[in-house]
């Protein structure tokens, strides 16, 4: 096989110049939005905190849309991002088959949120908008907004959930540096954040209730827009990029996928990854599409699947999707980016078809492949990253029994460089000889 | 002029195939190094703590030596490293002048220090050393000597000055997370460290220190080695890739260089970026060399010529070099890897022959500069290589006043992500507007 370098490189011309769009490929049409009064949403109804053309992104069963101009520009920073072979992995698991990463975390943000984050940031710039409002788990989506409005000149307010923010203060620093104002979620300067701290002053704060903020937020202000991380189809659409560059890349590496597997939180950098693929699985390809979700916010493998809101306070549709109920506190984990009660409806659509395979990965589990990963690879992965590891070092593992070993491809969705307090815990229960 | 790319990048394969010595080439040959008798050192004296093949490269007049094939394989992970052009940061400024950055923090540990840990690992390796004994100081050092312990399989102990670790735990964590075993320095583990402790048990730590403690355990134990960070002409060797890829990287661009601008600590990302123009200097072609150095520990501008020892405790030998005297404790400024009493032999042979100039940099200037240069390039600066590019902007609004601009080029040695702190306390001084 013509696999002569580890780093398989795409040239810049190479960075994909449409977005694919999977809604008009689904086995079954994505069931529409809901108002709480049970009817269809209309566009007009996202127009206060969407720009238009996102609400077309969203609702749209049109295959393509060109990536216009300035933002394929901003993508080719960093982008098309590398696809490396981690032969130091295979080696130290003792394992035939072929592992690759998608090295996502070489945007500027270190991770795959700056895919949809110019994207945004462009669309909203061009309908005449000065500031968005967005909420950020883990850090790396408001990260990634920051660094957006910089780019586009628009103002950005974070709300981040208040357990992160006590975890990564690191991540506030960079946003303002970066330019943007962040605040602890649950915040005082909403109806949603003060309601939650009234009814209980003690709340680690969670995404579906940061998400209640900004929202709240970007509907009363006319200058102001929302932004979302991830969930939707447009945020869905962005990431596209990711897939598209797969397949380009494992196609000079001569080789097939049998395995493709991202983490999930609100489903975007798997969604990113997976949908372009769908259409060869319909088609009669075999290719595992996994989704790998944290024990504890088992969205896909334990959720219900049905209409819930995509926020705490109820100020968003109802979305088709697997969801815990959006009450639901997950416990303080490392990977916040996954701590998020419900998933994304096109993920939700396709495990539903049983073309996407969730499964869930437990801290312990995560921490001693990111190790392996760190020391083989010498790239720190993001604790939500290393669920996607451990799913596909688990799976390398259990292939040894077969007589062929498979092609597994992940996700690194983004460095774990602020979240070194994660693994000094992790290393702390588990020193090194001394 | 033919920029039609902001970042000019080289194939793979015009990675750097010899390193460039220019001891050959200075203007009056380099002092011996001496004993504190003032004999000068014999090459053997140093095998207790370098294998030959350092040891040759530390004194000979060679001008180019191979790189070692396993050695351009451990470096083409990541090199030929991006030169780019900082368009945002210029407009920033509204200066006429192009300004280039050479970005060394897209290597494994963040920094341009990863070049000659993987040349140092890999000499000591082929020598039969088992175990590296090294000092750092921002961690940047050890951080790269960790990983290239663990590329090839040398287990590393590393004395980190206590102050830096106090500032940023988390290059502990990393170091360990790659395998390496971290102690604070001043330590109990060597004479060097305990007479520190005992004569002022609230010391800092220094580099000069800690290098102290590393040299001591490495003339101790016959398995081990002691591994240098910078200052040594064998270190600067290394470095040279630096310069050699900004040569033909800036040929590409079409362009010549006015200034070459680096941070200078012990000397080796300054002199990896300079030397390789020396002989251009030497030949008549105007170009600036300068020496960025923190107004709080200025070994070129305000140190004496003359021989010293590279520590504390005076285990090394008297080096011709700037110095401020092995005693001086700097303050706990951010850049602690710019935190060294001396200077390399070769950067001060340079300076003392006019070749190249030092210019101090207060910690206000760099922290305000860097912050422009986050806003519009999306790299965070570490607060060293911010002195580097401090000096840069300084030069650009100068330059406004001739007819014509100039070329500047400096080093982005390394990433800020580990240093957040240290913005944290510049932006808790100077509030974003909420």
């Amino acid at each position: 096989m013509p696999i002569n370098n580890l780093t398989i490189k795409l040239p810049k011309n190479e960075i994909p110049r449409v977005w694919y769009n999977v809604l008009p490929d689904l086995p079954e049409p994505l069931p529409p939005y809901l108002t709480p009064g049970n009817v269809p949403v209309e566009p007009q109804a996202l127009a206060a905190i969407f720009p238009p053309a996102l609400i077309e992104q969203e609702l749209s069963t049109k295959r393509h849309f060109d990536i216009p101009e300035p933002v394929v520009e901003a993508l080719s920073r960093w982008r098309p991002t590398p696809l490396t072979r981690a032969v130091g992995l295979e080696k130290a698991l003792g394992v035939r088959s072929m592992i690759f990463y998608k090295n996502e975390s070489v945007s500027p943000s270190g991770s795959h949120k700056s895919n949809t984050a110019m994207a945004q940031a462009h669309f909203n710039k061009i309908a005449g908008i000065r500031r968005l409002a967005t909420e950020t788990g883990a850090g790396q989506w408001g990260t990634a907004l920051a660094i957006a409005g910089q780019y586009f000149n628009l103002d950005v307010r974070v709300f981040m959930v208040r357990v992160s923010l006590q975890q990564k203060p690191y991540r506030k620093t960079i946003m303002n540096l970066m330019g943007a104002e962040v605040l602890s979620s649950p915040s005082t300067v909403t109806n949603a954040g003060r309601e939650a701290i009234k009814n209980d002053p003690d709340t680690l704060g969670t995404l579906g209730l940061a998400i209640s903020e900004a929202v709240e937020e970007a509907a009363s202000r006319s200058d102001t827009n929302y932004s979302l991380g991830s969930v939707l189809n447009h945020v869905l659409l962005h990431q596209t990029v990711i897939g598209q560059e797969i397949k380009k890349q494992l196609d000079i590496a001569g080789v097939k996928p049998d395995y493709l597997i991202a983490c999930h939180g609100g489903g975007s950098n798997f969604g990113g990854m997976a949908v372009p693929f769908v259409p060869d699985v319909l088609s009669g390809q075999k290719i595992n599409l996994i989704a790998a979700e944290p024990e504890s916010c088992p969205s896909l493998s334990k959720g219900k699947y049905g209409h819930d809101h995509g926020d705490v306070a109820g100020l968003t549709p109802l979305l088709p999707m697997y969801s815990l109920g959006k009450d639901f506190q997950p416990p303080a984990i490392h990977a916040g980016g996954l701590r998020y009660h419900g998933a994304s409806p096109i993920v939700s659509s396709l495990v539903k078809s049983g073309i996407v395979v969730p499964e869930t990965v437990g801290a312990y589990e995560l921490f001693q492949y990111a190790k392996i990963f760190s020391r083989t690879e010498f790239v720190i992965p993001a604790p939500e990253s290393a669920h996607a590891l451990a799913v596909t070092c688990r799976k390398a593992l259990e292939l040894e029994k077969e007589a062929n070993p498979g092609v597994l491809v992940f996700v690194l969705s983004g460095h774990g460089l602020l979240d070194l307090s994660a693994y000094e815990d992790y290393l702390s229960e588990q020193p090194e000889k001394e």
